[in-house]
C-alpha cells in the first residue's frame, strides 16, 4: 500500500478516512480516532485490497464500489436470509438466473481483462468469470486472492461461449461475476498443492518406475565409469550420464506427496475430488449396513469401550488409566454383543471404533478402525448367518454401484480401478477347497494352515481367474486358528462353523458360529489358554438359557480401501491411526 | 429318579436300557456298554426328564414319545429348515393355524391337569397351554422345566377359552402345545426374578417410602421407651414397636433390586420388557437423528478416539499407553468435526463413544457415553444452526411417538411417566430471560453466574409452568462459562454465540458458532488456559480458508431417560460405566 511516507496524523486522518463524529452522532476524541487510524493502517497490510482501500489511493472513481471486498469475520452480526445456491445443483435450465455462491476458490487464472476462477463445494465445482464492466479496482482485487480461500460470488449463470467447460463438474454453466466478498482468506503458501494431492495414481507411479529405472541406469554408468581405460571411453560415459541426467530431470514433471506428507496436512487432503468422494462412499457403506440390518429387524446396539479386562486374550490391547485402577479398549465388541443375544436382543448391531495395539505396519492395518459388527440367534445352523450376509454384501454392493455413480467416477479417476465384481448369491468356498485350488496352482500348503497374506492375496487371484468374483466367502476354518469363543464343527473336530469373507483376496470380515454352553465355553477358554476368570460375566451369560447364534465383524475402511482399490488403508480413514501416527 | 438301592450291574442294564448290540449292528462289549450306563446314569441326574429316561422307568407307553424331550446341543449338525413363527406376528387370523415357536420360557404355572406357560421372544409375549392329550411323561417334562430356559414349542393357534389373556402381550390367541423341547436349559436358580425387575416404579418407591416412615415411627418409640418411666408406659410402647414391626414386615411386599444388583445382572435385567423397549427406542433416537440429517445433505464421519494430545484442557481426560508412549482418549469429536468442515465436508454428523473421566457420580453421568454430534458451515449467523436443530428435535420427538408407541407404553409400565410435551417451533430463550424468569420467582440469581444442577432443575419447572414445554433452547450463554472456541457475541463482549438444550429441566446438548479465525482462538484459548502447543492441528486447518461454522452434541443416553423419565441414566446405557462400575 502505498504513499507512507511520513505524514502528519491529520493527514493519515484524511488519507484512510477516518471520521471525526461517532455513529451516536457525537464528536470523536482524538485518541479515539487515533485508534481507528492504527486500525485502518492494520487494515490496509492485509494481503486483500479491498474496495475502501483502492478508494483511498486516489485511483480514478471505482464503479464498482459497494461489489467487493473482504467482509468482517462473520460474527452472525446480522442475519439477512440471503439466499444462496449449491453448485451441485445449477444447470443449464438457470442459465439467465441471478445467483449467490459461498464457496472455495479452488484456482484463478488472471488473462488480465478476464479473470477465470474456479469454485468448489465438496466434489462440484463451476467456472466464474469476472470481467468488464467490473473495474480495474475489482478486477485488482480478486487477482490477488489466494486459492484455497472462501468468497461469496454474484453474478449472472451463463452458457460457456467456447462450449462445455472442462475443467468443473458444472460444464454446461459459468458465472459472469457481478459481485465477489471475500469471506475468509487462506494464507498464499500452501503446504501442499490439491493440484498435486489429486494427480492420478498411475501417472505418479508411473514417474516413479521411470525415475527409479533411470537412477539405476546412472548407477550402472557410474561403475562402468570407474573401470574405463581410456579417456574416449570415459568421456563418452559422461556424455551418456548427463543425457540421463537430463532425462531425469523431464521425467520428474509432477510434485509427489508422500503419505506422510499428505497425512499431516489432511485437512487440506481430503479437500481433494477423490478423499470427497471416498467418505461419502464409506459413510454410503455404513448407511447400506443400516438400512439392510433394521428391516430384518436388527436392533442397534452400543457397547462399552472401556472394559475392566482385557477379555479376548492379553495381547495387542491398549491399557488405560481409569481413576484410581486400570482398564482396557474393546478389541471388538464380540463378547457384549454375544452378551447381547443372550440378553433377548435377538439380532444386534453395531457400529464403533475398534482398538488393536497391533505391532503391524502394513498397508491394512490401523490401531483404530470402524467395525460394522453384527450378531443373531439362529435356529439351526450357522448358515443361516452366511445367508444373511451374503444378502447384506450384495445389497451393499448393489447401493455403492447405484447410489454413488459419480463418486465412484471421481474416486476413479485418481485411482483407477476395475470395477469391483460380485456374484449372487455370492461365492462359498469351503477351507479344503481353497486349499485344493493351491496345490492345483502348484502351492503347495499345508491342510489346516493358516494363510499367510502373499498365499491369502495369491488365493485371491486364483478365485477370481476360476470363478470371476471379487468377493468370496471361505466356510468352515481350522479350529486351532479360531479364537476359542468359536463353535467346534459337529462332524469333525479339526474344522470349526467359522468363516472369513474377501474382497480383492483381502479378508474384510471374520466371523463364526459362537459356543452358548457354558461349560463347553469354559473348556475351549482353558485349551486356547485364556483365563476363564476373566470372562466371568461372559460365561455366565450362557447360563441362564441362551439362544444358539453367530454373527461377523467388518472392517468398514478394508471394505472402502477394497471396494475403490485405493493403495492404503490410511487413505480411507478420515485421520488414520497406526503404531507411529497419532496427529492430526 | 428312583431305584437307585444296590442293584447288578446287569439289572441296571436293564434299568437303564442299555443295548446289547450297537448301532452298525455288532455286539457291544461289557466295557462299552459300562460307558453307556454311566452316560444314561448322568443324564438322568439332570432336572430334566427326557422321554428316554421317562421310558426306562418302566411306566406305561408313552404316547407322547417322540413329541418332546432336550435337544441336543445345536453345533449346526443338520438344516432341516423348519419354518418357526415370531411371537409379535400372531394374532386372531391365524387361530387354527399350527405353529411353532423358539421362545424363552418366561413363566410356568402348574394346574395338574392344565400347565400354563408364558412364551417370550423380546417385548412380545404369548400363553401356551400343555394338557391332554399330551402324556403324564410329558406333562412331567414341562414341569420341570427351568424359567428362562429356550424351548422350542409346536402346537395349534387357538382363542383362549375365557377371553383375553391379560398377561401376555398377544391376548386374543394362545397355543395349545402338542411338542416341546429343551433348546437350552436356563439354571433352575436365577440371581434376580424378571417379575421383581419388572415391578412398576411407584410400587417400589411407595414401599421404600412406608418402610423409611415405619422405621422411624420405630425408631422415636424406642426412644420414648428408653425414657419412659413405668412399666405400663413401657409395655403400651412395647406392644406400638410390635405392631409396627408387623406393619413394616406386611410392607415388605415385593423383593427390591438395588442398582448394583441390577446391573452386576444386566444381562437377566436386560430381559425386561421395559429394558427390551427402552433400547429400541434408543437405537430410535438414533435413527431418527441419521434420517433427518442425511435429507439435509450431512456426511457421515468418524474420528478418532485415540488422540495424541489432551485437546479439550487436561481435565477430566483418559490417559492410555500407546507402545511405547501416550494418548488419550477423546472427550468429545469437537476439535475433528470442525477440522471436517475445515476439509469441505460443508455437514457432517457423527455418533459415537465419548470418554469423560469425571468424578461425578450423580443420576446423569457416565464416563463412557454416545454423543451424537453434528457440525455445520453457516452463511451468516449461528441462529442457522439452532433452526436445523429445532426441527431436528421436533423430528425426533414426533418419530418417537409415531414409530415407537408400543415401546413407550411397555416403559411407561415400569416407569410412568407424564407424556413428553413440546413446542413447533421449540421455545427458545435468551439467557437474560432465564435469569429474569429465576427471579420473578425469587431465585436471586447473579446475571453471569452458570447453573447448578437444582437451579437448572428448578428453571426447567419454571420454563414448563410458564411455557407448557418440557424442551426449550437456551441461548446466547456467558462468554466466560464456555470453552474458548466459543465464539463471542458480536454485539456485547460478555455473551457468546452459544445454547443448551433442556429436557424436563436438565442440559442434553451443548452447542455453539466456533471460532474460525485462528488468531482470535489462539488468543481465546491462551485466555483460558488451554495451552495453543496442543491445538496446533486444529489451529492450522483453519489458516487455509476457512467456513463459518456451529454445532452441538447431544448426550444419547441423557435424551432417552428424560423423554421416558427414567431414573437413573445408568438404565439407558446397555452397559454402564461410571467411576466404580467397568463390569460387565
Amino acid at each position: 500500500m502505498s504513499g507512507k511516507q511520513s505524514k502528519t496524523v491529520e493527514e493519515e486522518f484524511i488519507e484512510f478516512n477516518i471520521p471525526e463524529v461517532g455513529p451516536d452522532g457525537k464528536e470523536l476524541t482524538k485518541t479515539a480516532r487515533k485508534k481507528l487510524l492504527a486500525k485502518a493502517k492494520k487494515d490496509a497490510k492485509r494481503p486483500q485490497q479491498t474496495q475502501q482501500q483502492s478508494k483511498q489511493k486516489g485511483e480514478a472513481v471505482d464503479s464498482s464500489a459497494g461489489n467487493y471486498g473482504t467482509l468482517p469475520l462473520i460474527r452472525s452480526q446480522e442475519r439477512t436470509n440471503k439466499k444462496f445456491s449449491r453448485v451441485q445443483t445449477l444447470n443449464a435450465s438457470n442459465v439467465g438466473e441471478t445467483v449467490r455462491i459461498r464457496a472455495r476458490l479452488s484456482a484463478l487464472r488472471d488473462q488480465n481483462r478476464f479473470i477465470f476462477l474456479t469454485l468448489r463445494q465438496q466434489s462440484a465445482s463451476i467456472q466464474a468469470i469476472s470481467m468488464k464492466p467490473n473495474s480495474n479496482q475489482m478486477m485488482n482485487f480478486i487477482r490477488k486472492l489466494s486459492v484455497e480461500s472462501i468468497i461469496d460470488v454474484e453474478g449472472t449463470l451463463a452458457s460457456p461461449e467456447k462450449g462445455p467447460v472442462t475443467s468443473t463438474t458444472q460444464q454446461e454453466v459459468e458465472i459472469h461475476v457481478s459481485a465477489l466478498w471475500l469471506v475468509n482468506s487462506s494464507l498464499p503458501e500452501l503446504p501442499i498443492q490439491l493440484e498435486d494431492a489429486e494427480r492420478p495414481y498411475p501417472l505418479i507411479a508411473a514417474q516413479k518406475k521411470e525415475i527409479k529405472s533411470i537412477k539405476l541406469e546412472i548407477e550402472n554408468l557410474q561403475k562402468k565409469f570407474a573401470n574405463a581405460q581410456t579417456d574416449e571411453e570415459k568421456n563418452a560415459i559422461k556424455t551418456e550420464i548427463s543425457l540421463l541426467e537430463k532425462k531425469k530431470a523431464d521425467a520428474q514433471k509432477y510434485v509427489i506427496i508422500g503419505k506422510a506428507t499428505r497425512l499431516d496436512n489432511r485437512v487440506l487432503d481430503l479437500r481433494t475430488l477423490a478423499n470427497q468422494a471416498i467418505f461419502r462412499i464409506s459413510g454410503g457403506v455404513a448407511t447400506l449396513f443400516r438400512e439392510f440390518l433394521t428391516k430384518e429387524n436388527f436392533v442397534e446396539i452400543h457397547t462399552p469401550k472401556l472394559l475392566g479386562t482385557a477379555s479376548e486374550g492379553g495381547a495387542d490391547v491398549f491399557r488405560v488409566s481409569y481413576f484410581n485402577g486400570s482398564a482396557c479398549l474393546a478389541q471388538s465388541p464380540q463378547l457384549y454383543k454375544q452378551m447381547c443375544i443372550s440378553a433377548d436382543f435377538d439380532r444386534v448391531w453395531e457400529i464403533g471404533p475398534v482398538f488393536r495395539a497391533e505391532k503391524s505396519q502394513t498397508r491394512r492395518h490401523l490401531t483404530e478402525f470402524i467395525g460394522l459388527d453384527l450378531e443373531m440367534a439362529i435356529y439351526e445352523h450357522y448358515h443361516e448367518v452366511l445367508d444373511l450376509f451374503d444378502a447384506l454384501f450384495v445389497f451393499i454392493f448393489d447401493g455403492i454401484k447405484e447410489r454413488f455413480a459419480h463418486e465412484l467416477e471421481v474416486v476413479r479417476k485418481q485411482y483407477p480401478t476395475p470395477a469391483f465384481e460380485y456374484h449372487r448369491p455370492s461365492l462359498r468356498l469351503k477351507w479344503p477347497e481353497a486349499i485344493a485350488l493351491l496345490r492345483e496352482n502348484g502351492i503347495n500348503w499345508g491342510d489346516l494352515d493358516d494363510f499367510d497374506t502373499p498365499t491369502e492375496v495369491r488365493l485371491g487371484e486364483l478365485v477370481k481367474a476360476k470363478y470371476g468374483t471379487d468377493f468370496y466367502m471361505l466356510d468352515r476354518f481350522p479350529l486351532h486358528i479360531r479364537p476359542f469363543y468359536t463353535m467346534p464343527a459337529p462332524d469333525d473336530p479339526v474344522y470349526s462353523n467359522s468363516y472369513d469373507f474377501f474382497m480383492r483376496g483381502q479378508e474384510i470380515l471374520s466371523g463364526a458360529q459362537r459356543i452358548h454352553d457354558p461349560e463347553l465355553l469354559v473348556q475351549r477358554a482353558i485349551e486356547k489358554e485364556v483365563d476363564p476368570v476373566t470372562l466371568k460375566d461372559y460365561v455366565n451369560s450362557f447360563k441362564y438359557g441362551a439362544y444358539p447364534h453367530g454373527g461377523g465383524g467388518i472392517g468398514l475402511e478394508r471394505v472402502v480401501m477394497l471396494y475403490l482399490g485405493v493403495p492404503n488403508i490410511q487413505y480411507t480413514s478420515l485421520f488414520p491411526r497406526t503404531m507411529v501416527r497419532l496427529t492430526p
